[in-house]
């Protein structure tokens, strides 16, 4: 398989989600104190995450992504009084030329895959901010927008586009490298654009793309502007927008300061979380913990606490964790999530948030905990749920159970542990706060079509729930006594091991979205499995496919059987 | 690949679809005169379609789902007084153990997913008879019924097992061969059947399935009966169920008679619709031929036509076709629809359908046509309507114009031909006769979101729309004259073939189906996506996967990567 050989850039060993404005070499985040900021991207050629290959263009890798991740990040928490963005190129006359064909070319299967999800997951961010935190963006596209440069234009709430005659914006990902736009181009032109369908095959299917009058025609952009109107028309955009947003006046925001890592090669410490590999069972286990003090008193102690708030610190880390076994620990079968702590402090927590579910900051660490937790549905890898005494799934940490693949809890207690036995409790957020990708909580997806046993679960609301009772609540899968939850977790987990990586994959991508689709998860599920097919395909990834012989001279050589 | 070389048993030379009762060699379709039908699946070991594996335990093949397919379609028209089906097994003690794994295992990547939407096709069709036409079927499980054998009872309202200790039902893909259940099995299980998604997790990973009590707790049948008492239940059941039913009283059916085709190496030929394969292009043009004839005067006028009906001729006609080219002409990459005939009297036909919609047999003429252009919908290649003068782009035919990726309308005249200009006519069926699988209608999708174009659709209805009109109403694509009509579509045309075939399954597969999604849909889309993409993988197709090393004792070897 190609690039399995490929070397990170500068000696790195493993990939890191973790980075800040003075350390970007891609973006550059500018924030005068007023309603608006600018987000320029103007890629470092030399700033790769691997070695091999450059990025001209304002092409991109993951680490371009990466940074563009963490500064809308900032703009939502450390920013309040910023109402639009403005995401610009710094180049002249070319927006963005999309991901780095050679990176592409040259990746793993697994990367390639991952390299995707995520920068679908950080455009579905631009999005949340947009529509839940008032934050719009406005793209100003000042030159070819093309493949991911136009997928992140997509992202925008509104495309501007320069009307020099050449400017246009393109997914040639199709006619030219035999794959599809990967970051949910072909979903968002037809179901967030609107764009006609036949269109769009025209559109998809036109190397260059389309510029000018079409181009809005077409519903590809919302305007055209001649280079000497462009700055007039960002200008008024941006204050017509800006005028529609909630983004609270006079807050101050909180600095997102690094987290605290200790890295092993086996480990990774976090304040409110470690994370151990388990190399020879195939599996991560992830223990989180409980809050350490209560919550504070007022928002505005919260907003001392600012990033070390023990809500945000967990999910920040939670995060990180998670994208970095997506991405350095591909072998890894299984998640295996435990907590520690008090569930009635956790339920503290929600409390505080719900109370003070209308300030800006709540709101922003309530998202981010949504963001949190869709991600790791989305992760390709088996969620289990241990709940066991001394362990704290309660509320919003109760998430971590429903979105599982299966939960077990123990009943009683173990011999020689004088702990109470384990229990779950339900919280007000189980039921609205965090819906997954494709609009509905877990707690629907779970009792989908069934109202009595969702009823029955918000009945529960604040009880601490028992094994028994959880599990006939249907919020665990199997409740266990000791006799038993040593060997029957075992043989689970190494029967989960010893089962195909690829159809665990798609059986949990299937199982795990039950009902409704919306346009996020139609990117991850209808696109993005059609893209993982097509990247497996010869006809994009053989010696002679379109990836490997694009800019060879020669032209690719095709399977021409229509499957 | 795997399975390039196989052979078609008893020196077939290409698949036919085409069968009827007195064939079958897998089915029993038994049909007294009364209200309940039995379907009985006893499939001839050594009636596969290709020669070198048996289908053994009711294991099946496309063969046997061809034959489920016609049993479906005569229970509709043939039998209006039934109106409850009985799914049972000729086999003692087994009820069906899948599709055949040898099959799978020595078969092309293109066959094996052709099969699958096959299969996928016959399932939803048992469910659009049960929803739209009344006939409710009920599933006798008397033995295991695993894999695709438990997918087909999926495809039932109402299942029943018999409780004997061992009968079970089960969906092993994932532990036993390391694929997915590939015929709506992962997306029924949660979507249909509600069944919670740990237990669908635990379901699915368990090789023997679940039998007795716990089948019916996780809602994976309905009822659990000990063999003493299946016959009273299934009578029970079956006279429930007939009791709701709203099928006609006292009509007579029409015999489904068999298609009049004529077949050479490059051509098709049925009485309304001539097929011709431009190999050097790629291409199939396909030409529907309108009526010959003004609609029958009555209802009784046209049940004495019966399948001689035009409707119902042509649709049956372009089913068969497709079927023929998806599974017989994958080297083909595009449809080219063409239509003969006056416009006029296509509208005249519909107006006649529409009048007596709530007759029995004019409804099923209708669903039947909304299945064959839900096929067309999901057929992998590049769908093209060209509108020309002399055609008969009206009502029900000009849904072909709205299911093309791209239509193309001639303005005007061509040099030397006196007919009039093309028109185009829209009816009120455009409207909502004829959803697509993601529930919505092409005008709908067309238009998806927007409701100005669909009313202006709409007030044009019935009025010959003459290019330019059908252009500006966003009907067809381009509008172009005699000047750059050749050349325009040569080059389209040609370059779509130069494409790469994948690239363009997997873009057309997404840009058609903006919007919602169905369970219908996620079938095709989410869940076959995923498994075309499974299909593809080592672990299961590799030469040490679990596909080709199943049955030889030996285990297979599987990269662990998670991706």
């Amino acid at each position: 398989m190609a690039g399995e050989e490929r070397k990170l850039a500068h000696g790195a060993e493993r990939i890191d989600f973790q980075t800040e404005p003075a350390r970007y070499r891609h973006w550059k985040l500018g924030v005068d104190g007023g309603e608006v900021a600018t987000l320029t991207m103007d890629v470092d050629e030399n700033g790769g995450l691997y070695e091999g290959y450059q990025l001209k263009l304002n092409s991109y890798d993951l680490s371009v992504d990466i940074e563009l991740a963490d500064a809308v990040q900032r703009l939502r928490f450390e920013h309040p009084q910023v109402k639009v963005v403005l995401l610009r190129s710094g180049k002249d006359r070319v927006f963005c030329a999309g991901a780095n064909i050679r990176m592409l070319a040259g990746s793993t299967h697994a990367h390639k895959v991952n390299f995707c999800k995520f920068t679908n997951e950080t455009r579905n961010g631009i999005e949340d901010s947009s529509q839940n935190s008032g934050q719009r963006f406005i793209c100003v596209v000042n030159g070819t927008a093309a493949g991911g440069g136009y997928e992140l234009a997509l992202a925008a709430d509104h495309i501007i586009l320069v009307d020099d005659g050449s400017a246009a914006v393109a997914l040639p990902e199709l006619p030219l490298l035999a794959v599809l736009p990967g970051t949910g181009g072909l979903t968002r032109v037809t179901d967030k654009r609107l764009v006609r369908r036949d269109h769009a095959d025209v559109f998809c299917t036109t190397e260059e793309g389309v510029k000018g009058k079409r181009a809005v025609e077409w519903r590809l952009v919302d305007e055209v502007v001649p280079n000497s109107r462009l700055e007039t028309a960002v200008a008024a955009r941006a204050q017509e927008l800006a005028a529609k947003s909630h983004r609270p006046l006079g807050e101050a925001g909180i600095a997102l300061t690094p987290l605290e890592r200790r890295i092993t090669p086996d480990s990774r410490d976090y304040k409110y979380l470690s994370v151990a590999f388990g190399r020879g069972e195939r599996l991560a286990t992830l223990t989180l913990r409980g809050p350490d003090a209560p919550p504070p008193a007022s928002i505005a102690e919260m907003a001392a606490q600012g990033a070390a708030f023990w809500p945000l610190a967990l999910a920040r880390e939670l995060d990180d964790a998670i994208l970095d076994i997506r991405l350095n620990e591909v072998d890894l079968a299984a998640l295996v999530f435990k907590l520690v702590g008090d569930g009635e402090a956790v339920l503290a927590y929600d409390r505080f948030l719900d109370l003070n579910r209308d300030h800006w900051l709540a709101r922003e660490i309530r998202l981010k905990w949504k963001r949190v937790l869709s991600r790791i549905d989305l992760t390709s890898r088996t969620l289990v749920a241990l709940v066991e005494p001394g362990s704290c799934f309660a509320g919003t940490l109760a998430e971590l159970v429903l979105a599982a693949d299966r939960a077990y809890m123990l009943v009683g207690q173990r011999d020689g542990d004088n702990r109470p036995p384990a229990t779950l409790a339900l919280a007000e957020p189980n039921f609205d706060a965090y819906p997954m990708a494709n609009g509905i909580t877990r707690l629907t997806s779970r009792f989908l079509g069934r109202e009595a046993p969702l009823d029955q679960a918000y009945a529960a609301i604040g009880r601490p729930l028992d094994a028994e009772e959880a599990e006939s609540l249907g919020l665990v899968t199997f409740a266990l006594d000791d006799i038993d939850w040593e060997d029957e977790i075992r043989i689970f987990l190494e029967e989960r091991a010893s089962f195909s990586a690829d159809a665990l994959t798609g059986m949990e991508a299937n199982l795990r979205f039950g009902g409704p689709e919306t346009m996020e998860s139609k990117i991850f599920a209808r696109l993005t499995a059609w893209q993982n097919w097509i990247f497996q395909r010869p006809n994009a990834v053989g010696q002679e496919g379109a990836l490997r012989r694009y800019g060879t001279g020669q032209k690719p050589v095709f399977d021409t059987k229509r499957v």
